[in-house]
């Protein structure tokens, strides 16, 4: 796709060559994220960051990346707008504040309304995330954790087996990265839930139409293949109620005893954040937190350089990186 | 008035003069409004923008118009501050927050808080609404519209016809714009609006005993002399409950049978924003979309100029404007 | 101590050199706060400023000083974060958070919770007030407020005598200025205060270890020693209820005649803000309003270079601000 001026709404937009451009671009903004270098790219730019719902580190997130290329960043976070209240529709409040901005991120609980907003906006929309439906940003970040850890590994994604393990019915994270892993080439997928939370029917369909392997699991297999990538997800518990204790067991917590009985040294564990650090909820273990197959914060770290990537190519700089790096004064180490 | 370092509480403190200036200065915001040119004339100043009712549009506009200009944006939104609560005098906050700043806008839910604050403030303050009292910028955005669309048309202000329809009584945008129109020259008011609803009396002689025409009705004429302008407004519904249909019928809603029957190819409707998308609200018809002679869209983005205009002359820099210009690096069209 | 890198957690950190480099830091910041001069030394820096209770003057304070200094503030504000909701532990979130900014100021309500974040941030942590416990950049204030009144006054603060009245028990204010005070020599210290109210004995005895004089009162003697310093503290009402009568009288309500029998010409009087304006609360009277010797204006205005000075020492560019300084193009008197 053509980027400069576009929406980004849903990962169904992107091709490989896309994913490709984008890591590519992200890889370059990486001396500004790492507070090597900055940038004034964007100087006079104006982002509108929308949050109808809150989220709290997407939306720091997207404005630090906006902050990082030297434009400027209004925001306004909340259930509705005054206006809104007021029975204004999406197409008028969507016009109204694309007048005062040059892009827009935008979050709403309900499905197709990023849309709805993008279609009656002036200027670009980034989708934050709608409601059950997309968050294109978070599949990309995921995308870019993957290639840049396997760079490390010197190993190749296409090929590649992914194993995705929790609610992998109601997590739109894994759905759309499900779908950008697709683009590879010969991959392998192990989908391990319980029924009551497996994997929508048409997303496997998809990826099996695609040409990929996808072996599908309710309990954890004795002798299971060896993975490349583990990719753990919250279980969002206020939807399991009563059916806890029948569908949901030990098989799917990840711990060192997953990572010891699914990878090897070179397989890394993801996971969307936030990870539920309640007891009882069988996330994510703490127990990986000092072993450096848990790629979790360095995945987060790197929505920024990603995002950084998005507004640059949306926003036509990403060319004129490099040309405008300047060296920071400030530093935080000795 | 002489602008720098002074408040804007009231449109009554502005001549004709007054306000040929500051439209005069919105002109030249326009490069950096249409993202045609960057400035940093505003660098390392700091607007205070308090919100202690919610208004996110009218936030959003003053904040992205401080950022076109450079400076940086500090803000709040709430019914009180946390400092409020424990007791703390109007006097006080604002003595306190106008330390930290080098403008404030003002946004507050009682008539005349403002100026209270701005009593207090070190630093000149900005009305962004005082409850029904007063919201300036409002009536400036709406009167830069008419002058912009008149002259792409090749029209005087001086001398319009000018129909206000709807809520005339508790509206204070349309109580301040028609305060503004009176400084010009030989002008002609239409007040279209029900009995219970109608411009109060104090208004309709101010502007008479400047020498303006001024016709009220109740009920759309049949026929009615041809009006430039259109200024419809939102019925505030929780206002009229059980009388409503006695008092509002459909001559008040303005869509393009209304344009028709009042009006020609030159004229133009406004609208403050939101409109009420409700079908049962009566407010200004979405049937007028495409029309080219509906100009709220426009009139909203003006806000962005208007305001950048007035943060200029405050802050002593409308001279500065075009010695500073640069050209942006980025872009959104190819 | 070494500031580059650092948190800073609470005043137990704090040395007296410590104390005077960052006054000697923040006198170099007056021409920037005082907009005679600007600066972009953190051009391209990014504060996220997490205040998880409301403390509105508290962050716009942080916030216009790392505007000043020409970096980008990221907000969140709130009692919770929305991963917090969905059970993220304090450790993951300071994490996550902290892989977006360069620096952090964090407000918690509870005491203790800010050094949990620092613990797990990958940069420096600013305390903004956790609870009860420490709001060391207050401290810091009231401390370069003395000082800077007593150059002005041509005093010094070695051998100064400072009265505290009002809420000694649970004001963190006064215990964190009280040991700032004890880093001096020869201080007398009167703490006047209803025996429910008193000073906790672990402080008076910190300070007297340090060779100070301390001298505790229930009630206002009748022919006291001349103060240099009083500092009023606001009676939190919530506190107190029923006890009031018997406990809070008349003798701790500091006012033009509390002044004339405890002070001098030059004694000035002090405030942490808010004060509250309820009749019936006896803090600070409002009847030293036009009184030169009332220092909580510029007591608060002294925020923003103190904090400037930390951000600055912080982030190791204490020694660059002037070579970076320029002239502000805009100015808001004529």
């Amino acid at each position: 796709m053509n980027f400069v001026g576009s929406d980004l709404l849903t990962v169904d937009q992107l091709s490989r060559d896309d994913l490709e451009q984008i890591m590519s671009v992200a890889r370059r903004m990486e001396p500004i994220a790492r507070r090597e270098k900055v940038t004034r790219v964007l100087e006079g730019a104006v982002l509108a960051s929308l949050f109808l719902e809150a989220s709290t580190r997407t939306r720091l997130s997207f404005g630090s990346a906006f902050s990082r290329l030297g434009g400027a960043v209004r925001e306004t976070v909340g259930l509705t707008f005054s206006s809104m209240a007021k029975g204004e529709s999406i197409a008028d409040t969507a016009r109204v504040i694309s007048g005062y901005a040059d892009i827009m991120t935008i979050r709403h609980p309900e499905a197709g309304s990023v849309a709805q907003f993008a279609k009656a906006s002036l200027v670009p929309v980034i989708n934050a995330g709608d409601g059950a439906a997309e968050h294109p940003t978070q599949a990309l970040l995921d995308i870019y954790t993957i290639e840049e850890e396997f760079a490390a590994r010197d190993k190749q994604l296409d090929g590649a087996h992914v194993l995705f393990v929790g609610d992998l019915k109601y997590g739109r994270t894994v759905h759309s990265l499900l779908k950008l892993l697709s683009l590879y080439e010969s991959m392998t997928f192990t989908l391990l839930a319980p029924d009551l939370l497996s994997m929508p029917t048409s997303i496997v369909e998809l990826v099996e139409s695609r040409g990929h392997k996808v072996v599908e699991y309710d309990s954890m297999p004795t002798e299971p293949d060896r993975v490349d990538v583990i990719y753990a997800t919250r279980i969002q518990r206020e939807r399991l109620q009563g059916e806890q204790i029948e569908g949901y067991s030990h098989d799917f917590h990840v711990n060192t005893a997953f990572v010891e009985h699914v990878g090897d040294s070179s397989t890394i564990v993801m996971h969307p954040l936030p990870r539920d650090s309640t007891p009882s909820s069988n996330d994510l273990s703490t127990d990986l937190d000092a072993d450096p197959r848990l790629a979790i914060f360095r995945q987060t770290d790197r929505g920024i350089p990603i995002r950084m990537a998005l507004f640059a190519l949306i926003l036509g700089v990403a060319d004129s990186i490099e040309s405008t790096y300047r060296d920071p004064l400030w530093h935080t180490t000795t």
